[in-house]
Formats: structure tokens, sequence, C-alpha cells
């Protein structure tokens, strides 16, 4: 009776899409506020891939050394860049890719041009080789990553974030410790000086000030933003890949490559009411 | 002699390289001014590609159609879309690709996700099946396109902006009539709405107000902003794609892929000293 599992799976699968959670409350103790005069992004960190890097992040955003440092240097569709002067002598080794034993890979996509398989863990959007080999994070739009120099175990406290197109052959040759999961548009608004510069912004009261990083967790509940994540390890997600790939809607007069291009993905956060 | 041709090329090109000129002046009758309260972002229209866009385009902005039009659905990392209230009753036909006869391609990368060959036309980025056959713009970010209906010649007024990672799998189903080339951030901060939405932003009051929409050569000179724009077809250029690809240097502790996705390359303007 080969049609039996289909037909079960049909049956089935509609009931445990209605019937799964769609939506997971981060935990306080993963999400950084960076905050400038434009309002709050919020940064979800991944303490699994990159557990060093994430420590000595949250322990500076604690000193307080992020505050009142600038976006000194803030590359059109490549990275806005800052905390230079945050660090002190820790320089924190490379965490590049992480091994995912345990942890849900859903697949997304075979063949991109940057890792055999693309998919997402924990939220994040990610490459592998092999089901059992190393698994990275990819440089997607809003991916938060550490500045270093050609040492790969000289970054220290200075951080980037992508603000465009995805740089992709930066994946796996640095550490993507988080990501923008709310008020990316506050990341966005980083001044570029004026002209806009192609790198360093040279006149410093052009910058635009980080007026504090915080960790959600040591703010008191009423200052803290509300939000719910979208999960990734749902069916509902998964089918939502499907669409994204195939594009069998009216809409299409030609028919697109049905590649997926997995940073152009949504992974929305919503807020909560209360 | 077969050493001769390369050893030859070895002496020329730097000489070649250091006489081409590298920067050239936009056409102002190409030039259209999109100004909010935020500044002015400076698209190039292409009528070489999509030559009855472009003129309904010019024929509307001169009208004032889009002036006090609101940019009134904004996806983070996807689209800025405007004046749908601009139209009239002129649709134009579908311009999704061209006859590249004549035109330079500045080859980029074979095997493309999304296209077998890209590469620059007139400083646009392209793909192409054959050099023989249609070529057609690409979605990166600053793509400015007509929007449209199922009907591929719908479109009338309204338009969209890439803001976020290329949605390639739009490429060759709509019209892409012209590119920011200064002024980017202008579009990055369009209201999304409060909190933001993931499509039209109902309240519109929260709308970002389109202040007028200008050609260059309808300005006097004293209020046109003096740009030049990279040129694409030059040697520098070129060798410029050539190390993205390779990525050969010191910083690069592991070997990226060698894809080059010509949506991370910058085409940069810069503002004329006078």
């Amino acid at each position: 009776m080969r049609w039996y599992l289909p037909v079960l799976l049909l049956m089935v699968s509609p009931l445990a899409q209605a019937q799964e959670r769609q939506w997971r409350d981060p935990d306080p103790e993963n999400l950084l506020y960076i905050e400038t005069d434009d309002g709050r992004a919020i940064v979800e960190l991944a303490p699994r891939f990159a557990p060093k890097t994430v420590a000595n992040i949250i322990r500076l955003s604690r000193k307080g050394a992020y505050d009142r440092q600038t976006f000194y240097r803030v590359i059109e569709n490549f990275v806005v860049q800052g905390g230079t002067e945050a660090g002190d002598d820790i320089k924190v080794p490379m965490e590049a890719d992480f091994d995912g034993a345990g942890l849900v890979f859903t697949s997304a996509q075979f063949g991109d041009p940057f890792a055999p398989e693309t998919g997402f863990v924990l939220g994040f959007p990610a490459g592998r080789f092999t089901p059992e080999g190393r698994w990275w994070p990819l440089h997607c739009p809003g991916a938060v990553a550490l500045a270093r120099g050609n040492d790969p175990d000289s970054g220290s406290s200075e951080f980037y974030i992508v603000n465009g197109q995805a740089p992709r052959h930066l994946d796996r040759n640095m550490a993507v410790f988080g990501r923008v999961v709310y008020g990316m548009q506050v990341i966005l608004k980083a001044s570029r000086g004026q002209p806009p510069a192609r790198g360093v912004i040279e006149d410093e009261s052009q910058r635009t000030v980080i007026n504090r990083v915080i960790l959600a967790a040591d703010l008191p509940e009423d200052k803290r933003t509300p939000i719910q994540i979208q999960r990734t390890d749902t069916l509902n997600f998964i089918g939502g890949l499907d669409d994204r790939r195939e594009r069998r809607n009216a809409f299409f007069f030609r028919r697109p490559a049905q590649f997926l291009d997995i940073c152009t993905v949504p992974v929305p956060a919503q807020l909560v009411d209360e």
C-alpha cells in the first residue's frame, strides 16, 4: 500500500501545523540592546555557536565599555562597525564554525555558491558541508560578528553588523555571534558621514554615537522590549521555504530559478501584546 | 613565440590602466532625484534597457504626479514601494530584458544561481544567457523597478526600490528601470511604521512622504548634485572584480568560495569637487 504514507502525511500535516507553536520567547540573558538616538536594535546572541565571543561581549557590555562609543566605519551595502576602543587586552580565539551535534538543521537549499547546504539553526541562517561536520552561521543582513586583524584570533571588542547584500565571502572566516532580530533600521540609519565615506568616517562629529549596549536581563521588565521570534524548526516554516523556492504563483510570468537565497528569508520578530 | 602576447599584455596593462578614464559624468536627462525630508536619492535611469518605462516615469515626474505621494509599503530586507496614486490610465508593456547588441558586457561570474552569467552593462549589474541572447538588469540593492499586478503589462506609475538582500527571484519578471547611485540612505530611512509593518503601512501618518521627484535636467545647475559614477568597463574595474572573486589576501585564513556575488560589488558615485 504505497499510497498510504503520503495520504497519511497529507491528512496529518495541516493538523500538525495548526497545533505547533510558531513563535518562541527569546531568553533575556541572550538579548543585547544596542541603543542610539534612532532607537533600540535588538541582537539575539548565539552562545551555542560562539560561546567565548558572546561571553566576552556580555562582559564588556556589563562594564559599560561600549557606552558612548561610535559607529566609526560605515559602508553602504556592506557593514556598520563600532566598538574599537571598548576593548582591553583580552583577545578571543576564533569561533567561525561550530559542532552541530544535537541541533536541528532546517534545510533550505543545496548547492548554494558559498555552502554545499544552507538552512536554519536556532533561528540563524547557517551553512554546513555535511550533517556530521562543522556548521557555521552566515553573513546575511543583520548578522553581528567580531572584527579582527589578519590574525584569526585577534578579535576583542570591535564588532560589525551587515547592512546590505550579504558579504558571504566572510563566512567561516569570522565569528558571527548574533543577529539583529528587531529594530534593524536603527543600524541602517547609522551615519555614513558627509559625503558618504567608503571606510572610516574621519570627522568624529559625523559618527553615530552608541548611547548604550545592555543585556535585556539587566533591565527591569518594564524597560525591556517584549518580542517573540518566529521559530524556524516548524512544518509551517518549512512550507514557507518551499513556497519561496518554487514561486508557483501567477505573479511570475517567467518561472524563476527555483533557487532559494537563504538571506532573503525573513525570520520575523513581533511585539507581544500585553 | 608563445610568450610574446602575455608579456606584451603585462607590459601594456598597467600603462593602459593608468591612462583610462575611471569615472563618467551621468547625463542629467537620465538622473531622477527622489526627495524626502531625509534628503535626496539619485536614481540613474536605464532608457537603453526599459525605454517605455523610463519615458513614462519621466512624463509622470514632469507632471508632478509623485510629489506628496508616500512610501506606503516598506518591508525590511526587501523593498520600499511608492507612487501608487500617481498613475493614470497608461499601462506600460513589460520590459524585463533587452537586446544587448552593441553594448559592452563586463563579465563578473559564471554559474550564478539566478543567471548563467552576471556582469555589468552601462554601470548596471546584469545577467545573460548568452552574449547573443537577451540580457536583463538585476535586483541588487538600490535597483528601481516598476511594480505591477499579475498581468506583466499592468505596471504604470508605482515603483519599488530594493532595500536589502537582492530578491533575485524577481529578475526577468519585472522592469528594472534604474538604480540608486547616490543617497541610498534616504531610501533606507523610509519609515516602516510602528511596529514595523511587513507590508502596507496602514496608518498613513506613519509613512514617509516623497516631497518631490524631479529630473536633474529640469533643475538649474546650482540645484543639482554634482556626481561622477565609476565606469564598469575599464581594466581597473575588471581587476577589482578578480580581486573580489579570488580573495587572495592574508585576511582570509580559510580560502573563500571564489564565487563573486555581483550584488556585493560597489559601483560608487562621488561628489565632484568644484
